[in-house]
């Protein structure tokens, strides 16, 4: 069904508020929800709702927590997350980072000890639209197997990257995984196959059916083992840059998806090295460049990164806000 | 056949003394096209010392150009490369940005107009064994096509992420294609077929067939749309953060591979977030967890992100230095 954005966001926030946290963060975590949702990314905006509640009842996030400052060095500082709301924390360390760069051009904040960010895009939006580059990840518990492995001993580490524009931001929000687990999830239920390979089956043979994937757990870090190197390394970098800890620990904390982990935001002023002219003709020259290329056999177009947001963002705006009928019933008897 | 590091170094610095290079620099560039070749780097090693000639013969690397200051702000700079040799400049704005990070915890050095940094990870080690951590990437022509096209509009743009450990650093240092071009020729000469599909043929049929990619040129991006967007975003931020140019006037500038490009520098002392016991643990405890992982079918190891270039390192250093018979004569007619 469709949902007008307020209407939804409205919903949200009451929910967030019956499970104890304030009208401001409610108002704030409801709006960015909404946004994922009506940004297309429906995994990590309406489809997160009630597991967020679920860990507020387990006690896996603690609903009033605040950030605080636990060390700072120059364009640099590091914050606890105390366990609170992900989105909170994370957009707090943007700000933070964001008044580092004002004064220093770059700023980096590691976060530890925080909760799940949802949609990695938010902050490289928030902080794009400002006019900042932003870099930013976050490290997760084990879900993929190192390259050369049949058990789960990496995250999938979202990383983001993004860059303001004249209009829009371009962006990459990317997990370390070729396939999400709710893509694998998606496909199969609706009696699909994937459009490439997603992972091995239990006898170790490339597969683009989801469900041998599901069950073997052995899904394919993108670019193989590229994406198993580099989730290696946020992982790790994720943990040194924050004080905080990787996928080993984080899967010992056991308190849900990215309870405990380890986030990084790095944010840039790219007027203090380039100017606006320049910084505006660069980007908007490489997104005529790429789609100067013949189209390949199967493709209507090429998309710039972040493209795709945008077309997802205009129609569920027009039209409300896209949710599937049961994540919608089952946010309304929380 | 293989050659005493020495030797090695000793022939290459002469070549590059005659034609032109100054004594310290010939050393360094030497001892560095020495090191990567030691490392298992055959690619940017010894394999590019003619070509770095004939570039100098072409006047496409002005060989005794240094970088200058443009800019500065804060923990950031931004340098002219003056198309002065790549390893030069890039060695130059990895110390400035060491510099950066001594004072601000954070340095960020864009260097514009430079040329070819031959292997990227060089950077990332050299600052990881000062202690730092390192995360570097340049943009290069176009060599790709962009995810839904055919026509080459994206760089292969190198990005290396490096820390440093009680032992040798852990690194990735990896291009935004699944394989080299390097890749796809010395697999075809064998008369093997790749690991994993490569690339597209000229129906737009994904293949392991080396040869039929090099015919389309139709190479593929890591992780498919993945690494095409991870790809326009490295392009347009190494643009952006050294007010310098991406792949689409790389291509206008015509000086071969990588010249005036722009690279990015990211340098940050990890003991100002984590003291070095933590972060010793952190990474000592990744390199062991995925080790603990079960074997594939196929592997008779797990490797953390850098140990291949140790034991290509020690093998080398033990038996002298690899360089295929054709490319040492190539040098020694230089």
């Amino acid at each position: 069904m469709r949902i007008a954005f307020d209407e939804m966001k409205n919903k949200i926030k009451e929910v967030f508020i019956k499970y104890g946290m304030s009208d401001e963060n409610a108002e704030i975590c409801a709006r960015i929800h909404t946004e994922s949702s009506r940004d297309g990314i429906y995994s990590h905006g309406t489809n997160r709702v009630a597991r967020f509640i679920d860990y507020i009842k387990k006690g896996w996030v603690d609903i009033n927590a605040e950030p605080s400052l636990e060390k700072e060095f120059g364009a640099m500082a590091v914050y606890n997350g105390n366990m609170g709301p992900g989105i909170i924390n994370a957009l707090f360390a943007t700000d933070q980072a964001i008044e580092l760069a004002k004064e220093h051009g770059i700023g980096l904040v590691g976060l530890k000890n925080t909760t799940h960010w949802m949609r990695g895009g938010t902050y490289g939006l928030y902080a794009a639209n400002k006019g900042y580059v932003a870099i930013s990840w976050t490290n997760t518990e084990a879900c993929m197997p190192p390259w050369g492995g049949t058990e789960c001993r990496l995250g999938n580490n979202p990383f983001v990257m993004a860059a303001p524009t004249e209009t829009d931001p371009v962006m990459i929000d990317m997990a370390m995984s070729q396939y999400a687990y709710g893509k694998l999830q998606v496909t199969r239920l609706a009696g699909k196959k994937l459009p490439f390979p997603g992972g091995f089956d239990k006898n170790g043979v490339l597969t683009d059916e989801p469900g041998p994937i599901e069950e073997s757990m052995r899904i394919l870090p993108m670019g193989y083992w590229k994406g198993s190197s580099f989730s290696f390394m946020l992982d790790i970098l994720g943990a040194v840059l924050s004080d905080g800890v990787g996928a080993a620990d984080i899967d010992n904390i056991g308190k849900g998806s990215c309870g405990g982990c380890s986030q990084i935001f790095m944010i840039i002023d790219p007027e203090k090295l380039s100017d606006r002219k320049h910084i505006d003709e660069v980007i908007q020259k490489a997104k005529e460049y790429i789609k100067t290329s013949a189209l390949d056999e199967t493709s209507k177009s090429i998309w710039y990164p972040g493209e795709d947001y945008t077309i997802f963002r205009a129609e569920n705006t027009e039209q409300g806000v896209f949710v599937d009928d049961s994540v919608w019933e089952e946010i309304n008897a929380l």
